[in-house]
């Protein structure tokens, strides 16, 4: 049993004494504790280090005071898992040296055997949760098999993406077989991860919003639905595709427990689209923790006031950024953590 | 009298012939034309020089068969003309050396003389009236105040604009009177634009969609409002935020003749986030363009027919890419000219 369930309870959709909290890439760069981790060891030695990793996922849990932790990794080792070599260059973005492009680059990846290649996420993940003993809920995650296409083409960022448009608009026949590829290697790689501990999962569908939405449906969200689907019975899932507000309709009609939001979007409209059915999760921006604390309080309030309570997981509608000083992270959380709401704001929800 | 005033008609709410259509980034790379003056003139040469920008200007015109011409120029020449350098590096974005980033630093901007700094845009647009021998409207245009900030904050482009969005959030004083100080920069430089002969007006913000809905109404909507609202009586204005469809309702009540629409909204939701009262422009995927011809031909169909005649100009969701072959180019305005709407679709549009 979960001493802290209140995300599980969120999911499910029951009510909550208080508003669930925790943050996207809380274990990372704005984190002292982890920044001495990363002067010592390069970044794929702290993700397939369990030791470390587990180290890295409990820093928020234990100073920060978060809902739940998320496993500290990436969602490139996926790729790695595939066939594929991914640098990681430290503050710069993660890098590609041979990307497929071409119906022969289809000879270099496969779908892997899981336990094999990755053994040491299963790892980090039973220490993680010998080592969190019941405190939070341990979130697993994996990238969109659509976000995962965009680096295995690209090779990396982009500001446009126009190459892995391009490969999926000249040669759809090709993308097709990689995101099915993707989406097999991502089912078995998450249905792992629950039978390691994860008690939640989250899909990040960074680049979801550069589609329109009919290219979402045809080029990721189909991809992610078979993940959902294929997850129903073990865990709940949380989608978050960044940007594609568009199709929250469609989102919801995945299964997933939880549709994440970036802060584009007003929590009145995202529930309007949502429907009530559903848990969501957001949506501050990222850099208005850097706002004096004041300020960033206000915020959060009028966050938290918008989104009103039950069905819903405070987070951010992105990654928090590096140079977030932890005092102002820790006011984010507190924010929540102490929120009361009016009365009058619990009957706006209901009348909805 | 200008022979082709689809546009103007369009803009006006009247009925058309036919939908217009027009590219944004129309005047540019994917030229051939276009890259032999880049290879002989440096970027603000074929900017400052009225005969280069005129030439460039009028390609699409004679090559594409555009409906609108736009003038060729930069967003950032406000920033030079308020005191500050831009050095604009070819096939990289632009920077400034020295950004503005504390008090001390607005002693080197200021409202400019307007007629002495930006004369040579003035001539170009002379110059490109008296070649175009209203043929077809020519589209002034300039960045909106943010994202001019964006810019003379961060000294370049940026993937989350934290530089910016600090700024804004510790020192808003200094953010707005520099907002002001852009804004009324800005609406005397289109007042000599419309004064020079443009027709109509777009307003370009490129970042607008970084923001949350109530972030983007305090940093952006309400300068681009005081600028909409003072060319009111001159010519009608586009308003393109691109990511902020969040604020259409908002975008609809400043007073703009039209909004413009990025790929990620379907149009039918946009129609009815924006009401009947106004004309949209928009919004294929640019890299749409990269897609075999046919398909291409059934993607600009689609979304004419998703938007319904009337009150519409037909567009690209954000700048044509550079690489895109000049047939796809002319295969998209082509489809847009020949479209023939279905009697059913045009009672569905009624019924909205």
């Amino acid at each position: 049993m979960i001493k802290n369930d209140l995300i599980i309870k969120a999911l499910r959709g029951e009510s909550t004494e208080r508003t669930p909290v925790w943050m996207m890439r809380q274990a990372g760069r704005y984190l002292p504790d982890y920044r001495k981790l990363r002067d010592k060891y390069d970044f794929f030695t702290r993700v397939q280090t369990p030791e470390l990793a587990t180290e890295i996922t409990l820093q928020p849990v234990n100073q920060i005071g978060v809902d739940a932790a998320i496993l500290f990794s990436d969602i490139l080792v996926v790729l790695q898992a595939m066939g594929l070599e991914v640098q990681l260059i430290e503050n710069k973005g993660p890098v590609l040296p041979e990307p497929i492009r071409s119906k022969d680059d289809l000879t270099r990846v496969s779908v892997p055997d899981i336990e094999e290649m990755l053994g040491y996420v299963f790892d980090a993940i039973r220490l993680t949760k010998m080592e969190l003993n019941n405190r939070v809920p341990l979130i697993g995650f994996a990238g969109a098999p659509w976000t995962l296409l965009c680096y295995m083409v690209e090779g990396k960022g982009s500001k446009t993406f126009d190459l892995v448009k391009t490969f999926c608009y000249t040669q759809p026949e090709l993308a097709h077989r990689l995101l099915q590829m993707l989406t097999d290697t991502t089912i078995a790689y998450l249905k792992q991860q629950v039978k390691a501990g994860a008690d939640v999962i989250q899909l990040f569908d960074s680049w979801g919003g550069l589609l329109s939405p009919d290219d979402f449906e045809i080029f990721s969200l189909r991809y992610m639905r078979q993940i959902i689907q294929a997850l129903r019975n073990d865990v709940p899932s949380i989608l978050f595709a960044k940007g594609a507000w568009g199709s929250i309709p469609e989102m919801v009609s995945t299964g997933a427990a939880c549709i994440g939001l970036d802060w584009c979007i007003r929590p009145e409209i995202a529930r309007k689209l949502a429907g009530t059915g559903i848990t969501l999760q957001g949506n501050l921006d990222p850099a208005r923790l850097l706002s004096p604390i004041p300020e960033l309080k206000k915020e959060v309030t009028k966050m938290l006031n918008s989104f009103g309570p039950g069905s819903y997981i405070a987070n951010l509608g992105h990654g928090i950024l590096p140079h977030v000083p932890v005092d102002h992270a820790k006011a984010f959380i507190d924010t929540v953590k102490n929120h009361v709401y009016l009365k009058q704001e619990k009957q706006v929800l209901s009348s909805l």
